[in-house]
């Protein structure tokens, strides 16, 4: 994804693409998070003593990650967001002048917050190796929940970029439907029940092609290091929901930043 | 591999079966950084004005990344190094009793400095995707960078527990090669080419697996993201090699870490 060229962003096409390729780290990053147990500690709230902070161990670790990455820039470009907004550091390098591509408002669809807690609760119990702590292995624990999490929620907020071309392609009908807080009809717009089943199936055949050693796949029965079906289903309840939540809600503020003249035209 | 038990970390079958895990981290690694750019700004001396640093922007996010994983303990862990092991940082974790498995001196033998040299001389140029830089993906490459340098550098260094393993299963033998100083016999004890050969098999394999889309397998032709003979050849080239060096190295001076009673029997 070139961000320095907005016509190629809003390629419906190009925005396929970089989806398609997002399930592979994705799908890649539960397989390593695979090799660990579920480690409860790793996410229970103030369990180990960490001067002047309030919050899990993973928040933690997560924070410090968040804090290196925001002076590497990864929070400028537009299809990053942090986890902790509050914390992050000015970038070390020069900044990035991208041209505009999404709305004024857009950093504060964020929803992270949803993103961590469906991870904790539902991801880490499907995909860890076994359950209970083992505490020589919390750290590398973390390491992989990040991982995981941010690669999710690149995915999930790349929404904003299938919002916004789909906004440019039709601004009448979604000016009314948006005018008419038509939630239903803006959810109808943007769902295309066809491709999610495909993205479905296409995520079984990565789980088994990208988990399971192919120098076995003849000599004895290999299992896939995370059960494909699982990935599918973390899909399916998680990711394609929460990437249409914020397609709506990016949606829904569309007008904040669209000429007053053309709202007007469609006003009845 | 469960370092609070010795006797489990010492056992070859289990060794070689972590090293086969590895491979997948550090294929999944090179298909992400296979992504960019060779980006040669992040392997420049002194490219970016980062106050008070001198090095390259890999190695100032490196430092980062090291400082943050210090503080979750990573390097308290035997098979894990650091590449700058002066600025790093005293765990904010209960501190981990691990038991003795390698020689006292076993942090010495680090040969982080030459990873990172064959790393970004001979790796990088091989799998980016185009030569040049992109300037607003400096960070994403410097974050793929880390953890493909990590997951190499732990493959390398577990040379250390095969290098132990091998002197446990025959001290009489050892002994008498490092007290000759013998260091070509000391490397035809630890080299088998049938299981070298079949290490590069397997890559090769693993490489179009994890790197091809798998449903794009019968519909197109399409290419796996990184050559896979290219990753073969890393191995064969760089990996292996320094795997090896890090057996010498840490045979060769075995002996400073035994009972000086035993030394003496097998002395001439």
């Amino acid at each position: 994804m070139d961000f320095m060229k907005p016509e190629t962003v809003l390629d419906l096409a190009n925005i396929r693409q970089a989806l398609v390729r997002m399930e592979d780290t994705i799908v890649f990053d539960l397989i390593e998070r695979s090799q660990f147990y579920s480690s409860p500690s790793v996410y229970e709230k103030n369990k180990f003593n960490i001067p002047n902070f309030d919050g899990t161990f993973l928040d933690w670790a997560l924070q410090q990650m968040e804090i290196a990455h925001s002076q590497i820039r990864r929070y400028e470009a537009p299809d990053e967001i942090p986890f902790f907004p509050d914390i992050i550091l000015p970038p070390i390098l020069p900044p990035i002048n991208y041209p505009k591509i999404l709305a004024n408002y857009s950093d504060e669809i964020n929803v992270n917050a949803e993103i961590m807690e469906f991870y904790v609760k539902e991801i880490v119990p499907q995909v860890s190796c076994k359950v209970g702590d083992q505490t020589e292995n919390l750290g590398s624990v973390s390491t992989c929940d990040i991982e995981t999490l941010q690669a999710i929620s690149r995915r999930i907020h790349f929404g904003k970029f299938v919002a916004e071309a789909k906004y440019q392609s039709d601004k009448p009908g979604y000016i009314k439907l948006i005018l008419n807080k038509d939630v239903k009809g803006i959810e109808d717009s943007i769902t295309n029940s066809a491709v999610e089943q495909k993205i479905l199936e296409r995520l079984v055949t990565k789980g088994e092609s990208y988990g399971t050693d192919p120098s076995l796949k003849y000599s004895q029965k290999p299992q896939s290091k995370v059960d494909p079906k699982v990935i599918a289903k973390i899909y399916k309840d998680w990711i394609i929901p929460l990437t249409k939540k914020v397609e709506i809600d990016y949606l829904l503020r569309r007008l904040e930043d669209e000429e007053p003249e053309l709202v007007e035209k469609y006003r009845v």
